[in-house]
């Protein structure tokens, strides 16, 4: 199985749901690697999981500040980061951390919608923005040709969806969330084009409908499937994959 | 030639660009009709010509005040517009009003992504919802079975920047509007699929790069060559193009 081999690894909404679980499992992987687990409120009640995971790993995981939805945490967070990154660069980037505004274009509040597109699509766009230069060391460190997600990748987790062919199917009632993904993926498809020249490779994945805060109770799948998934599809992506869309089986979405 | 025979037509960002050149087109039009003519501003300097085209032609067109980034505008506009209406409703929706945020990501000021997600997208889709109801009346009163834009439409003016798999061609240097156009076309896949009951028909239009404001002076296209277009293809809609994408001479692109 490909496994992800990344040295230098930063996840966005580490504390709980996909991105606690993504931690854990890159944990149980013996390669030797540091994982930045990010999240907005380290000392907040929703991260004593992740603090213990933390203290049990002291030199696998640094858990550091990072709200998506503040552009000034952003910049502190990747002021930090590089600090203690070195010259290795990051390996790995991966956007994790979103939230979702329930009901339809009827219900939906006008702020909730406005939240989701800050926290969803500026977000990402901002952390891109301000991690390219550890990414670009990271792949001019690297003695390897071609993409991969050991030498420099940025991996956005979005959601079928935000699928354009795929989506009707999927959203009833006219939810308001395809629109966020739908920019999301947009994101994904001009950061491949930016990030190209410099071999970062950059991608969506879909996790499936997982059990979590965001999934639901109804979601057929566990975290740890999904996790699972996903990080088999992320050590085994190449420059065939960049800019593509792939679920957590590695099956391709159409946009 | 198919031609625009809606009786009950509104347009936003009547007031300069493709929108002021859309009216005067359609007044062109021997068919009677009543032109709904918004614009933010409607006693600025900025909608004088539009003015002057209502004073000549004040059977036809009403001027109504809506700023499509203020929801309590878009209410108002909404009752204001309900009331004179009467018993026939909306034929035809035509969401033109937009915003460009000028620069790359790495350039763009967050506020300004943040307005242009507003005017775009959160803007169409909040008058989609207030306009439904006067949409359904008209596609009710219709006699004829099918979709049409004579019977009941929405068209959403987007451009192929949104097009995430033609996209990367014509936007370079990672540019921010794209995520809108993005966004603002899923608003069109999720409308189509919502208002597809009420058989009122909802699709994208992107008007070519034309010499506007928005579109600059290097553009190819003049404001009339684009609208003449954009007529014809608005005229001969059926439910096949329901839920697509076209550009002004009628060539459908891929989402
Ligand atoms: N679960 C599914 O079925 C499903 C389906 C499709 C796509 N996805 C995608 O998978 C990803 C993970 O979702 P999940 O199911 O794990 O959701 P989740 O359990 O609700 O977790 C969301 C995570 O995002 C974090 N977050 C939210 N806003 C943040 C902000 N402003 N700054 C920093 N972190 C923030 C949360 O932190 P707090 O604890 O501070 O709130 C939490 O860690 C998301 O991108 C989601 O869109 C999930
Ligand atoms: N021109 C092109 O090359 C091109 C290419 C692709 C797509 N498009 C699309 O075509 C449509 C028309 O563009 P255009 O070229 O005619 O642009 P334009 O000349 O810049 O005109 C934009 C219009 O939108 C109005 N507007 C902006 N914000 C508004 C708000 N908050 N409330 C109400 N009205 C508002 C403006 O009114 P004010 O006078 O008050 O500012 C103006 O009437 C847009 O949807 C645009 O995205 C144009």
């Amino acid at each position: 199985m490909a496994a992800v081999k990344a040295c230098n690894i930063l996840i966005t909404g580490a504390n709980r749901g996909l991105g606690l679980e993504t931690v854990k499992q890159l944990l149980e992987n013996s390669c030797q690697k540091h994982i930045f687990a990010t999240c907005r409120d380290p000392d907040g009640p929703k991260s004593e999981a992740l603090r213990e995971l933390a203290r049990k790993h002291p030199s696998v995981i640094t858990i550091i500040c990072l709200d998506v939805d503040d552009p000034c945490s952003i910049k502190e967070s990747a002021k930090k980061v590089g600090s203690l990154l070195g010259n290795n660069g990051l390996n790995l980037l991966v956007n994790n951390a979103a939230i979702v505004a329930r009901g339809t274009i009827h219900t939906s509040r006008v702020e909730d919608m406005k939240n989701t597109f800050n926290t969803n699509v500026i977000g990402p766009l901002l952390i891109i923005r301000e991690y390219q230069p550890y990414l670009q060391t990271a792949a001019k460190a690297s003695r390897t040709p071609g993409m991969s997600c050991n030498k420099a990748a940025v991996i956005n987790i979005s959601s079928v969806a935000g699928s354009m062919t795929r989506n009707p199917t999927f959203c009833t009632g006219f939810n308001t969330l395809p629109f966020m993904y739908a920019g999301f993926n947009m994101l994904t498809v001009l950061a491949a084009e930016e990030l190209k020249a410099d071999e970062i490779l950059c991608m969506a994945l879909h996790p499936g409908w997982v059990k979590t805060e965001l999934g639901g109770e109804k979601a057929p799948l566990e975290p740890k499937e999904s996790v699972e998934g996903m990080l088999r599809v992320i050590g085994s992506l190449t420059e065939k994959q960049h800019g593509g869309f792939l679920d957590y089986t590695g099956e391709t979405i159409p946009w």
